[in-house]
């Protein structure tokens, strides 16, 4: 091997990354060696990348240091296409999985990583199953943006997908970024509805929106007190369907929070169809914790790369 | 890590597999493990597993050391579903380069060994471009098997493919599984073929069939004399649209040949979209030649692995 890499990669419920470690910031991650680690089949493969780096070593890292002295560690998050994107609720766990590993978080506290969309703070937590390392992140300020213009009860917007017979009325959330969010009677329409294409919704959202297709399954008793449940399945603007988006998970919780009415949990399980997650509602603030699993640690061959 | 489990990426025309060096017969490979490994979200990732194992540690080595004592390697090729594949032309290349790295193989002579579908013996030759090192495998004997009962000139079937207007004629070939080519007048047919869904094939072959698309390119002059050119596209049996196979190139060319007549070439450059492959025919054999690429060595935790 004459450019060996070393890269380890892992996955939040099934969206998957190439981990980097590069501490000292020494890198030079240009959008050929992205596209070319996270290609399928000539490559690792994966969702996005994610580095790990000084904060000081990079200019978006100073505005970090700038809103938090403690937010010594940056999350370089680009999506598999080269492009640099700003957040990612499933990644972020990773990448403190990572950091764990590596040594600069002892996993107590808070890990306190800068992103691009500002300061994030991640805490150790347990599954379901109980015995479970979780990762829980505050996912920030949420909000239902069009709420004045609602078109039908807890709705603001009619979305048609393929698959399910009439359109449906849908409820704008920002988590950050635009969601849109229509309920489903049943598992079985959840299944029928094809997700191959982006759903058309209505008004048009001028930056576009993810859309997630829920099911809400009713409260469960837990260790934890009564929880809400919902199944969903996410189609993330600009990818395609998914088997988890962080933000999508919390729109769907938040959604059917809303339509739930007062006295409706504040804890919610979302079945993704990569697995589990749990968000948690504080206030204007979200939460959202799932599991981090680091598959494997890999030497990259750089020049048998495409 | 508490289950470490080493292997290699690698991938020859972006057919790609995790490999696996089990020289002395000691791993238990079942097919959980290689639906964890070759799951492209939760795990490594990959069209299928290579095992590299000694002949004489498993039954089936058992015949191919009787078919060639010689044979003391054994390429253990698994789907990524888990289960059992007798042989793959792509695979072998990729092992041969695996066992050379291992230094089982010293690059010269034959590597020689054992298949579910027999011996099958490599050698190393060179690219284009002239400088890469390539993989040639001897796929054994090729035969039109319909020949006999033609329905159009060089044709024996009716396949019809979404996204093309009209039934076109189809050749039926053999390379040791069934394919079934048809040639299209250009690329823009080619493109606007839609095969995710598998092409209708009339009479419909008993055991179905593997559907090459075509479109013959004339001949080139290059430093091996004058070949053929062929691009194509493929829809393997019960697998889908792929970027690459090996024996479909093989067929590819095979079928073009039959249509050019006495004279054509017997060595063909066959684009495929992950890449570009050589088939020789020698007689009523074939062989394949291409590039192999060891992309990364990782260390998986199994306990990792869903």
């Amino acid at each position: 091997m004459t450019a060996p890499l070393a890269v380890t990669k892992g996955h939040g419920t099934q969206n998957d990354f190439v981990l980097l470690d590069d501490r000292d910031g020494v890198m030079d991650l240009d959008a050929d060696l992205v596209r070319a680690l996270t290609d399928r089949r000539a490559g690792i493969g994966a969702d996005g990348v994610l580095r790990l780096v000084g904060s000081g070593r990079l200019e978006a890292g100073a505005a970090a240091l700038a809103e938090d002295p403690a937010a010594t560690w940056f999350m370089d998050y680009r999506n598999a296409d080269g492009s640099v994107a700003e957040m990612c609720g499933n990644g972020v766990r990773v990448l403190a999985a990572f950091a764990e590993r590596l040594g600069v978080w002892d996993g107590t506290g808070e890990l306190i990583l800068g992103t691009r969309a500002g300061v994030r703070r991640v805490r150790r937590v347990t599954g379901p199953p109980a015995a479970a390392t979780w990762y829980a992140v505050d996912m920030g300020v949420w909000s239902l943006p069009r709420a004045d213009r609602a078109v039908a009860d807890g709705a603001d917007a009619e979305v048609t997908v393929p698959g399910l017979a009439v359109p449906r009325p849908g409820l704008s959330v920002d988590v950050g970024n635009p969601h849109t969010v229509l309920a489903l009677p049943g598992v079985d329409e959840l299944d029928a509805a094809d997700l191959t294409t982006a759903p058309r919704v209505l008004p048009v959202p001028p930056a576009g929106t993810n859309v997630e297709l829920v099911v809400p399954l009713g409260e469960r008793r837990t260790d934890d007190g009564v929880v809400g449940a919902v199944r969903m399945r996410v189609h993330e603007r600009g990818v395609g369907e998914t088997r988890s988006c962080g933000t999508g998970a919390c729109a769907a919780a938040l959604a059917v929070r809303t339509w739930a009415g007062a006295g409706a949990p504040d804890v919610w399980q979302v079945e993704v169809p990569g697995g589990v997650v749990r968000v948690t509602v504080s206030g204007d603030r979200v939460e959202l914790a799932g599991p981090a699993v680091l598959v494997a640690d890999a030497v990259v061959d750089l020049e048998a790369l495409r």
